[in-house]
């Protein structure tokens, strides 16, 4: 178990400042450096509360998960952010439960529930800081769901490419037309039905495993 | 203007010993008793940060509306509790505008944002409250989104008139068709065909405004 050097937490716990000169200790002392594998699943209802990540490197895909296999995703914690619903057990007015799976090769450091959940509790800094990182994904899902309820689909798969055009940048875009069905929370086939007419609009090319951006001028109109 | 009383401060702001004497006095100062009107809109996207309510009596109703006007309901705030995203703004990490409604004649503490905020940025515990009043809501709309994506509609009518059902402890419910459509984001068409579906399985009898419940218990299992 490989733990974070000091300058590691400095650079990477947003709120390390915040922790009294005690409770850096016991971070450090009981914090690791996590390695998740590309689709390597993180947190489900199984192993709800795991402990407060912050990302190094990589992604996070927070999702729901339907009883029929169904999944939507909500929204990304990337590199430099941190998941805290990863321990909404700390969190008592979070009663939901999320899934989460790594996104790509990804590396946290992890501090766990019992750490954290014990800092929180003596220190209100702490608490606050994980409440505000709870409520900017209340903003995320937020915006999912106004793109899901509002926005015809053809505008949210343009949306979806363009985003991760601009997150990448890269015109070539690693994805299967089923990962951008679950991310829409739509089906496959809907989704190859409009690729289909992106394509006879020269707007992209589509390979397998991949979209390629031809036009990201007319993608951009079509997000809009 | 109507101020309200210290006792009644006291009674309805949860947050009321978190306040220092100062504070208390800002708030005693500053806070007034608004008075809404059934079917008033207390929120707009051109008013959208008022204050923190506290609801003496009645039901605020917390919803999304779309370019075209479609409406879809995210949660209600009923007698007892606190409406903090009528002052989203106090919260930097909140970036969305919801609307309010009064869904019923409502009586409210009216904290302003400009006494709330100061108060707030001085005293962390009073922070700690909006966020936590927050990440409920956060719970609240999950709970939603769930419901919207996963169960079929004709089982979310029957959540819907299950709930009113405890709720109101009476089974006759005021609403309509189109209430009803809006609060779950569908349409009146699909409400309408739902409701003379379960009419004619004498669940429900149906009246202008107004939808009685014949078959408590068989309802419930539709709900289920």
């Amino acid at each position: 178990m490989e733990r974070p050097t000091v300058e590691c937490l400095k650079e990477h716990v947003d709120c390390y400042d915040d922790f009294t000169e005690e409770e850096k200790v016991q971070v450090a002392e009981s914090s690791y450096i996590l390695k998740i594998d590309k689709d390597e699943t993180v947190l489900t209802s199984a192993s709800p509360c795991f402990g407060v990540m912050f990302i190094i490197k990589g992604r996070l895909r927070t999702f729901l998960i339907s009883d029929d296999g169904r999944e939507v995703d909500l929204f990304y914690v990337d590199s430099g952010e941190v998941s805290v619903l990863t321990a909404s057990c700390l969190i008592q007015t979070i009663t939901f439960e999320v899934h989460v799976m790594a996104e790509e090769q990804t590396e946290v450091i992890l501090i766990p529930t019992s750490t954290f959940g014990k800092i929180q509790h003596e220190n209100i800094k702490i608490e606050n800081f994980v409440l505000k990182a709870a409520t900017e994904r209340f903003s995320d899902v937020m915006y999912t769901m106004q793109q899901m309820l509002f926005l015809p689909v053809q505008q949210r798969v343009a949306i979806f490419l363009h985003d991760e055009c601009v997150r990448t940048g890269s015109n070539e875009i690693q994805t299967t037309h089923k990962q951008i069905a679950q991310s829409l929370g739509t089906a496959r086939e809907v989704v190859t039905r409009i690729l289909r007419i992106m394509q006879e609009k020269h707007i992209i090319g589509v390979s397998r495993g991949s979209v390629i951006i031809l036009d990201r001028k007319e993608l951009k109109r079509e997000a809009q």
